[in-house]
């Protein structure tokens, strides 16, 4: 199958997978999707230089992309000891204190000073495009919408598309309008951030709203081909996956976390909740003991981006070490309920092909029914 | 096109039409799709019995069935006096106050006796059932899952199909060991009672579940051909639609009230709320002044049904006559973004055929490439 999209990223199937994992994004392209590396993770921006390197020599010179997370308004900036400043006494309190009901250890000393993670900084987030662009990308998405219109012009020069994320038919047009190549139309059930208009509804409207000018992927809810084939129905150019590789073995590779992924493994479709503990602004978690304490009436107002991520990064490196999988801190969607077990990402990619091509069939048959 | 639910209700097309006016109901029939009127507005079942005389006169021999509101469990009974005296004073004065600040008038004397909505209460939906099976009705629907099983059983003896709303792989599955026969998968975006999933993940879910049992329709973010090619994809045998008729000339003509349809058809995908303020389990509203209200820090916590939709009766019709747009009172999804121009149900009707045709050309011309 051949959608706009293919031809606009050179790729075999109208498959886009997100990732924080340079393994995973690279199975996904050398399946003939399009494995999309988020950067967020990458305080130095040598480092993502180097997992570029890496990509470079194992995707067999298939397409393969990278996500920066970036605000179109620039937030507060400084350095992390800055920051540190403008974040409430209380909030640390509360964050000591649940991290102590929930026994979590504290991490060992040498690790103390690590700076949390960076990645939500727009500095920070422009040098991964710096480097980015040094290597053969062949999309820069950004998770928080438009970037600013610079950094858009600046991944033009080099012949590359930018991707954004949307949440509403008005903000696909203004990503549009600043000159932004592919909309990711992202649904209420998706994981990470999202807003409030689900998949269902939110695809055609912004399909509607922009499709005349640009591709549109959907994302939210698809780990099956038959979610895949909806979303092709709704007028979408393709599907965009994050959450559903979280369970591969290729994941568990870079990650080494196994109590997350057991977490993952025995969530159902009601195991997740939208909050905004994790960066500040609304994402869907995986619901654990530790957002739950976040919905106490005892619990403190998030702070905004980038200042709560600032607050609960040692606490997440706490929790990861902790190794307990009812106290996980993951952004995850509702098709958690259909990850019940750890398998390469080829073997998922050739299943996503199969019950694709297998609904279309179905809906052939309908069809021809009188 | 023919699916198993088309052969199981004796309909031409695999779409449902849920609405509380017989107009709209007896011309989604007329069309070839299965209306199916809402009984919980008959208070009195002598008056259900005349309409659905009505509907007998005027759906040309098609099928058509009735939705009744009756949860599995039941809830407290009484009349509406002694239910009366369970409603805390403090809620009965907030509601008082936030009429008067939002420029609600009163009821002229001689409306203030009525007695509010009864369709909510177990004995009023029993006399509905009653009623509804002496008429040819193809399929009786319980808005709250499954009935009870003498319900379902009463239903069977007339050889009449159940069906019943569910919002979980769970609750399907005891739905269909109840006796269930058909199972509307409905999802988060839908209006009125609805669960938090939605509809691109709990459709595969449910299908997964019973599909092999039941035929499974999906319901929530339905109002185009593509939407419901999507829940085809998805697996479903077809589409179950509610909002997207409030805004058609037929359901005017019923319910007369203009203030609520101009609100409907100025909303966008983005104008909801999901809030226990209606029924008193979680519904998806338009969102209001009226809704607002009841998100305020002053606002008590909405009653348990049957008493929440009690307290809010009388309000309700204060805010019908009003004839405000902004403080409607209203259920309806996240699909009231599509609704932006009042038609004739045959319409709607043929355009949802038609895109849904093209849909599927869609589909096959992008198979066909490579």
């Amino acid at each position: 199958m051949r959608t706009t999209l293919c031809d606009k990223l050179g790729i075999q199937h109208p498959i886009v997978g997100f990732t924080p994992s340079e393994h995973v994004a690279a199975e996904i392209s050398r399946a003939g999707g399009l494995g999309v590396l988020g950067c967020v993770r990458f305080n130095d921006a040598d480092e993502l230089d180097s997992v570029l390197d890496w990509m470079d020599r194992n995707t067999d010179g298939k397409p393969y992309g990278v996500d920066i997370v970036m605000p179109a308004k620039i937030p507060t900036e400084g350095t992390s000891v800055d920051l540190d400043k403008l974040i409430p006494p209380e909030h640390r309190a509360f964050v000591r204190r649940t991290l102590e009901e929930l026994g979590v250890p504290e991490l060992p000393d040498e690790q103390r000073r690590n700076s949390g993670v960076l990645g939500w900084l727009h500095s920070v987030a422009r040098s991964h495009v710096d480097v980015a662009l040094r290597h053969p990308v062949r999309l820069v998405a950004n998770a928080l919408g438009s970037p600013p219109v610079d950094v858009i012009e600046q991944v033009h020069q080099h012949g590359i598309p930018v991707a954004a994320l949307a949440g509403k038919g008005e903000h696909a047009r203004r990503h549009v309008d600043n000159g932004v190549d592919i909309v990711v139309a992202q649904g209420h059930e998706a994981g990470g951030h999202t807003g409030e208009i689900a998949t269902m509804v939110l695809v055609p409207e912004i399909v509607d709203a922009v499709g005349h000018r640009v591709p549109v992927l959907a994302a939210g809810g698809i780990g099956s081909g038959r979610q895949v084939a909806a979303a092709l129905a709704l007028g979408a150019s393709g599907a965009w996956m994050g959450s559903y590789w979280l369970t591969t073995s290729e994941y568990k590779m870079t990650a080494g976390d196994t109590a997350t992924q057991r977490a993952l493994l025995s969530a159902g479709s009601s195991d997740t909740v939208r909050s905004r503990i994790y960066t500040g602004k609304p994402a869907r978690l995986l619901k654990t003991r530790w957002t739950e304490a976040w919905q106490q009436p005892d619990a403190p107002e998030p702070l905004p981006m980038p200042l709560q991520n600032i607050l609960v990064s040692e606490a997440h490196e706490r929790i990861t070490r902790s190794g307990d999988p009812e106290v996980v801190s993951m952004p995850v969607g509702q098709i958690v309920g259909r990850m019940n077990e750890v398998r390469p990402v080829a073997d998922v990619f050739a299943d996503l092909l199969t019950e694709l091509d297998e609904t279309l069939d179905h809906l052939d048959k309908l069809r021809e029914s009188r």
